[in-house]
């Protein structure tokens, strides 16, 4: 490898001590236990006692175990977390639960610290199977079932996702089929595309499974419902007419013994129908509560938000410890010489160092505050303390929109983290790569990102065409021509022209704007509002077209739409963040902050810098001192990039990195310590270069 | 999980034949075969041979293996790999090599289809220790030691690396002091930091070293030089004075045994200095054919290129393997029905997914060109056709430059690869997980992709100011001058309103003069120069500022620096796929090649469209139709996918991923002849909606 600065002459390190980090100076000072307790947010006891356990080494993954040992200690730790009453938070208190969703969730996700498979496989167990017993269910499965799948004497796996369909669950083929005669419900599985599939607890450790199928009964078809079907003997051999087969090794998560399943003329009792929103009677007639077949299905679907709701809080948290072990090593080690003969730089003091890992740290507290309100919101609507159709809803396209920008970000900051350690990151001792192998799947499960992301643009649009549905029918005609008009006066760059005019000479002026939060607001907001005007314009003929005709039209505007929305995403991240930031009580708290809210913000409208122009938003000025903004926000908040991390409040029993142990403050230290000593005492030898300049000048 | 498609009403699937891709149509025809014997490029013989080779299975990655079992495997393949006879092509003729530089690396960069573990320990035993002895000592180390490391019968590592110092290759700790009264060089490690760490070999199998060092004689240190080094005795203890550790699990490549070497008055023979570049006579004396100390440095730093060369080969192997598979997937695999009652679409007939993975095909496609034309450019220096101090510099410009964009291209393919195949992506089974495991630390290792950029960006700086040099004083402040001028020109929005008006309803207009190669070359070509003109001003100063002054001033402009650096790489590659095209015979092969280049150069261009706008470059209407016209290619190659992933020609026994094997058409077949079939004789149930519909007409 060939190095990009010369050594330095002779001996290196005039002292052992840490230099204080360059952008060091007197200025705010962070009041680090009081922002990790605003950090902690609404269910901050719970989140701690579940971090006490999380540090316990019993419930930690061991680094290196078999996939067959991996399987079995999870399973075991599922079993100590039952004996900590720690996993029954969210059932019915007539259960021994405390009806508490928002906190059971909160505990949850803090999971993710100890093992991503634990995580993950109480999921399964408690927030899948036993979710879809308690919510689609009712009072007679919960009573029959809900105490052994809450004690772990019933595991089971949550029979949804099919080998041919994924996110589409209204394709799946698994039939149930009722017998009038035998008052049974067959289960089938009609070819090899409709095995259930990537199931957790199926491979191994599931006596039973919640079946999603497509209930027939009297010739109809009423939709996908669940099934509680058992499938192992007490043995844990295949019930007759079940059969199954190991997904194997995977990219991570192998504390999970993930499977398939397939079913052939397996028999079960009416009753095994959770029956909450369908059910058949004896004779065979169905009946539900919610007539539209449509409503219906997304009604039982949305009982089961919580998974996304989880993945969004423990992706924060993964991003969270990633950065913790990244800044505190770039803090200390040091590479490169190229400001003094003696001191090598530390790496959070070279530019780039910056701009890879601080705006991940802002995007991090974005989504901290943006989660604990996400988690407010499930918690009041499966409280019932606001549950309408419209919560509903809202909560679906908020969890549709957090849950895949939060997965992405974990993976982009966990790797951005491994290349920042560089050869100790991709140690299995540094933490990282293992939280990263585990947290990929987290990006298509739970509803793949791409998809949930669409969901969120088509809730966009529609609420978008209902602003327009009272009003006479040219009225979106109107709009649309109003649009253009808008679209003309900005794309000629008139508003732009105006910045120029006005920025003139003045960066300070246009930075002062920058930094006005309603005008990042105002950029943000405008250009959610502008993108889906201009798709809702593009197709807004498609009701009088061929499906066919429809869905090409569509298409056409997919990738646009998914931008929309993710932009829709960073919106609501960009609000979270700036009223969690009202929150704030202590001073200088509030200014660092307010640096890392502008940074986010200003990061964003970096990002999309090209949008702004080209619709007129900003100027060609203005767009650079957005950039030159950002760089001078990164030296302020270098000096407290510590203390924010710190607040996140991880522990050495959290984080266990060799290489944020304060092992690499050691080995710098000792390393300068060397040369210091070689030079005081004159023992070190002369630099060969150094000759040769002596030389050179005789 | 939430879908955002509705169930098709009553059964699914017309026909069990595949329908015709939406986006075919007449249009020209690809030679796949020619293209893909373009594709393997100057040396395609003995990438077949070695293709070959990669598709037996004893050479082949056992997924789930422990990593004990792992690294045996791994070591017994390298034996393999000699009794075939296919380790030496780099070495003499005398000793049984054949002195092909460029055709051993072809050979060995085919190897990661067969396991990178494999590529990478046989890289450290050939490619940098074997390497070392052969570049960096004389005839007598040759003898004495190459045959045995050619046979392996002499497992070595390459210890360069320490725990303190990565890229920063000059400050390693590490020293070799000379003692006159023995003749003998001993090695020390002072500290903690200067082990020697990451090492292949080092835990397990070497039995020595190749030990990079501070040269120190007669109380002068002369800087880094390599030392052979014998570390274990012949049962596998460490001798005297040798320790280590072993690195343990990794995130990837764990076939090889990483581990860290230390040593303690370790002495070893004056003959074992690799005495090319520095030699100590008996009685301490120094002596060196290259007079500058830092240009000697380089030069023996330089002779160890190949490992980057190697990697920019293998990461576009990996790339194409996962867009081989994701793609082939993506042609069989159905979700979703918008267009239709029956059918469910194929994914690469959605816009996003054309757009997750045709750039990206583009990128692979210039890599390989590019590789090539790299690998050309290595041989002829390493065979001596071509090898001036300009060449080897050139060449490590192009390494430097190179390397970095393809190994961080490969991470990127492989994760888009992954979540565009779903569950099914994360199964070890279907290979993309584990590719990306063990290509991980390729964006690390080798030099720090972040660093190799600043080394490009030094030289651009370099070459930029030589422009200058031979003019008088104020040349330099002239040109800043008319940089200025010109910014005031392009910055005004003078050209960018004349694009406005000349583009002004004429979209067509627009496209053509994009897709007009010169158009594509200018604006990448003006972006390097620009930016690195811009930097240089900025810049001109520093040589009147003290070294602190000069180090702060160079690292505000860092992250410019580093995206000027991919600003060139981008060109580079961008020039090389045009020559390749110029040199494709087959008019429509040539076609759509010409699309898949378009696509590439505008997909740079809408990737930096912020610069070229802010830049004055770029109006905002043609910005806007950069995006439009790249939607419009990828309608267009969406035929050709499969062909130009065919092209790269591996066979399953390459691929060994399941979901690419045919066995997702097989399913889909399968699934839609169900429902055909119900269809027909009329058994599918009726769906609920469909009765819900007559009942509201009724």
């Amino acid at each position: 490898m060939v190095d990009t600065a010369s050594r330095p002459t002779g001996a290196q390190g005039a002292t052992a001590s840490t230099t204080p980090a360059k952008g060091s100076r007197p200025g705010p000072k962070v009041d680090v236990e009081a922002l990790g307790r605003q950090l902690l947010g609404t269910w901050a006891d719970i989140r701690l006692a579940s971090r006490e356990r999380a540090a316990m080494p019993e419930l930690q993954r061991i680094e290196g175990q078999s996939m067959e040992e991996h399987r079995e200690r999870v399973l075991a730790q599922l079993q100590i977390l039952v004996d900590m009453g720690a996993i029954s938070r969210a059932y019915p208190k007539e259960l021994g639960g405390e009806d508490d969703h928002g906190g059971n969730i909160a505990q949850f996700e803090e999971l993710v610290i100890a093992d991503p498979s634990l995580q993950i496989k109480a999921g399964v167990q408690w927030g899948l199977f036993g979710a879809a017993v308690l919510h689609l269910g009712t009072e007679k499965h919960h009573k029959k079932w809900l105490p052994d799948i809450m004690s772990l004497k019933l595991p089971g796996a949550f029979a949804m996702t099919e080998t041919g369909h994924g996110s589409d669950v209204a394709a799946i083929g698994t039939t149930a089929t009722y017998d009038e005669e035998t008052q049974e419900f067959v289960i089938d599985t009609p070819f090899r595309g409709a095995w259930k599939d990537y199931l957790g607890n199926a491979a191994l450790h599931g006596q039973a499974a919640t079946v999603f199928a497509q209930l027939i009964t009297k010739g109809v078809n009423h939709g996908v419902h669940c099934f509680f079907v058992p499938i192992r003997t007490a043995n844990g051999n295949f019930k007759k007419g079940v059969g199954g087969e190991d997904d194997g090794l995977k990219g991570g998560l192998n504390g999970i013994d993930n499977g398939r399943l397939h079913f052939t003329g397996v028999r079960i009792p009416r009753e095994n129908l959770l029956n909450r929103y369908g059910d058949v009677a004896p004779d065979g007639t169905y009946s539900s509560p919610i007539a539209s077949p449509g409503r219906r299905f997304f009604t039982m679907l949305g009982t089961l938000v919580q998974g996304r709701v989880s993945l969004d809080g423990a992706s924060t948290a993964a991003s969270a410890m990633a950065l913790t072990i990244a800044i505190t090593y770039a803090t200390q080690r040091r590479q490169f010489n190229a400001a003094s003969e003696t001191d090598e730089e530390v790496l959070l003091d070279y530019q780039r160092h910056q701009r890879r890992l601080l705006p991940k740290l802002a995007t991090t507290y974005a989504q901290t505050f943006a989660h604990d309100e996400f988690l407010q919101k499930f918690d009041a609507v499966f409280s019932g303390k606001a549950d309408t159709d419209a919560d509903r809803q809202d909560l679906e396209t908020v969890a549709a929109a957090l849950k895949p920008l939060s997965t992405w970000h974990a993976l982009e900051t966990l790797q951005e983290a491994r290349e920042a350690t560089g050869g100790a990151g991709f140690l299995a001792e540094n933490r990282i790569v293992g939280l990263r192998q585990d947290l990929d799947i987290y990006v298509t499960f739970e509803g793949d990102n791409n998809v949930l992301l669409q969901l969120v643009a088509k809730r966009l649009l529609t609420d978008y065409s209902k602003k327009f549905a009272k009003a006479d029918a040219g009225a979106l005609a109107r709009m649309v021509i109003a649009q253009t008009a808008e679209k003309a006066y900005h794309g000629s760059g008139l508003r732009r022209l105006g910045q120029s005019v006005s920025d003139f000479g003045s960066t300070g002026r246009s930075v002062k704007e920058l930094r006005d939060p309603e005008m990042q607001r105002e950029l943000l907001t405008d250009r959610v509002e502008t993108m889906i005007a201009g798709i809702a314009g593009r197709l807004r003929n498609t009701n009088k077209m061929s499906p066919a005709a429809a869905a090409a039209a569509f298409n056409r505007n997919q990738d646009e739409l998914i931008e929309a929305a993710r932009a829709h995403g960073e919106l609501l991240q960009w609000e979270a963040f700036t009223r969690g930031l009202a929150e704030t009580k202590d001073a200088g708290t509030k200014q660092v902050l307010t640096w890392l809210r502008d940074l986010f913000g200003l990061g964003l409208i970096e990002k999309h810098a090209a949008w702004y122009l080209i619709n007129g938003r900003l100027s060609a000025q203005r767009a650079q001192s957005v950039t030159a903004y950002i760089n001078r926000l990164l030296e302020r908040l270098r000096p407290y990039s510590l203390d924010l991390v710190d607040a996140f409040g991880y522990s050495p029993e959290h984080l266990r990195a060799k290489i944020s142990s304060g092992a690499e403050q050691e080995r710098q230290d000792e390393a300068r310590a060397y040369y210091a000593e070689q030079r005081a005492n004159g023992t070190a030898p002369i630099d060969e270069k150094t000759l040769v300049k002596k030389a050179k000048k005789k």
